[in-house]
């Protein structure tokens, strides 16, 4: 029987290449079968605490995994200012690509990797793995439900996170040369999905920051935020993105009929249950001494977990372009470019003095 | 024995008196002595329907209540555009003023009102009754725990509720003649006030509102929001009220060690038990799959109601000034006075097209 399985090759020893690895040695439909590092001990050790599969080759650079036949797809947890560069060669030599947030440093680099993903038939999706959890698609359910959300009003979101002293000193994420978007585009990234997610991706019109913005030395943004408007009925978004409060990550969707609270979005505390909070049709009780009903638990129980199901359903996407049977599906590349247009948007903002800027597809 | 209860008089027969009343009749140093209404007969059925003592007096007419010897204090849940000339008259007449909020149209008016309360040597209080909960005390002290919860970061508020259509079409808070400021007087005083209750009661630098308030056709605004910004290491707040979205009291507290998050700060789903949830020194476990520790949930029991809470703090403040034992306290009418501040801010930031407005004292 020939194998089925899609071919993952990794790019770099990333810390969360090690659960993305996990996840993809938990998925049937999927295998690792190369990693590539600068350094070949990092790569070799990596793989080896990874408990990667006795075939998986071992590279000592991102080019010799990308010419490797035997990879179908690559999974690209490089420093953002490097997606540019190797997810348009990765595409190039006709691998699909999976690829970190944030996609890219501003929406004119990811145009280019979506345009080489595009010339190639390649699939692209990012890795914004609670998109994958089946946590999501049970508030996506209950946001379209008339009767016990209504039409959607506001979406407050939220991930703040307090890393220890090496991440705030060396990590990728607070350096101007490697994830220059720094809190923005890693903590943002999730908050700014999700206020799409629940618009149903309808972009807003425009995207206002919060003023005084906190950056470290270099330069790179430690906390912000912004407020989004859709000129269409006072629907309205807020979110804040930091790397200096415990941590917290929450969306708050309100509706007219009803609402629903998250509070662990990004990264369940259980990986096992995700649980959300709705309630709807609220009243007051006799002389508002409380209120009816309550909002309730609604727990989601998983067997696999959230990253698990993401390369699984890339690896879905990915078999039905291999087997000709499908085109890449473009719904992913869609939702990354809109992430991605806001981020920029609240870049500008904030760089024109924190006025209002437009959002245009 | 001479009477040492605070004899309150009411003025009118608002829905939210009836709950204030059973407060009162529930609170040991208060006595209702009064009510009076422009309707005798609304007056009548009000004293009877809410269990007034035998001896309280019911009046045709506001003026009349102000007149009486037997009242100390008044209670004052008129519209706020009869809050100038009302409460300057009780202070004027010596009564000590327990006003509803929002307090007053716009900061000038309130200050006539606490100069006329001032020149009478009388005790002013707004009717804000969950910050007499003793939750509220209980999440005040893990603000200010080093340990638990550090410097705080940023807040978020939100206060939504779906009134019925009675409401929307003639409660006062809809008419633009009785209570000019819509659901940002109403939802929006609240969530300002837990703002800079986090804050220590320092005013923001500036308040940036949100663009496009919903209004009503006669120019109510029915929602609205703001970010709230205080110039110093970046510290933001954000709220968002509205009419128009199901019941949502929600305030999150975001400090660099700990945060805390209450979903009925308002009026809490059960009248004797308070909630709230907090976490401190969160971690990632192993490989980020989840996180520890998971927020716990705090519940504060109490046996008489917030508002019963509110109403004896007034009657000792009161029972001090009237013993000659103390002055009338500063704390309550400047905590009113940097509410309406930011109310009045978030108004200007509207009409000058969203952008920040400074707040001074």
């Amino acid at each position: 029987m020939a194998e089925t399985r899609i071919r993952f090759g990794i790019l770099g020893c990333a810390n969360i290449a090690r659960k993305v690895s996990r996840a993809m040695l938990l998925s049937p439909n999927i295998t690792i079968s190369a990693i590539g590092s600068r350094s070949l001990e990092k790569a070799t050790a990596f793989a080896s605490e990874n408990h990667f599969p006795e075939s998986a080759k071992v590279y000592g650079s991102y080019g010799a995994v990308l010419d490797d036949p035997d990879v179908d797809a690559v999974y690209v947890p490089l420093p953002t200012s490097l997606h540019l560069q190797w997810a348009v060669v990765a595409a190039q030599k006709k691998k699909h690509v999976l690829l970190e947030k944030p996609v890219a440093l501003n929406v004119g680099e990811l145009d280019t990797i979506l345009a080489a993903c595009e010339a190639s038939g390649v699939q692209f999706m990012d890795a914004t793995m609670w998109m994958h959890h089946p946590r999501t698609a049970e508030m996506k359910k209950l946001l379209l439900d008339e009767q016990r959300f209504g039409q959607l009003k506001s979406v407050h979101s939220l991930y703040t996170v307090a890393p220890d002293d090496d991440f705030m000193k060396n990590d990728i994420r607070v350096k101007p040369d490697l994830d220059s978007l720094g809190a923005l585009g890693d903590a943002g990234w999730y908050t700014i999905r999700a206020i799409l997610w629940a618009n149903d991706y309808e972009l807003p019109k425009t995207v206002t920051a919060f003023a005084d913005p906190v950056y470290n030395e270099s330069g790179v943004i430690l906390s912000c935020g912004a407020s989004l408007n859709w000129k269409k009925d006072g629907k309205v978004a807020t979110f804040y993105c930091s790397f200096l409060s415990n941590l917290c990550t929450d969306i708050v969707a309100l509706g007219s009929k009803g609402n629903f609270r998250v509070h662990d979005f990004i990264i369940p505390y259980n990986e096992k249950v995700g649980s959300f909070y709705a309630v709807a049709n609220t009243k007051w009780i006799e002389l508002a001494l409380g209120s009816d009903p309550v909002p309730s638990e609604f727990k989601i129980t998983i067997d696999v977990p959230q990253e698990a199901l993401m390369v699984q359903e890339f690896g879905r996407l990915v078999e039905g372009v291999r087997n000709g049977e499908a085109k890449p599906d473009k719904k992913w590349p869609v939702i990354s470019r809109k992430t991605q247009l806001v981020i920029d948007a609240v870049v500008a903002s904030i760089k024109s003095g924190f006025v209002p800027v437009e959002v245009i597809y």
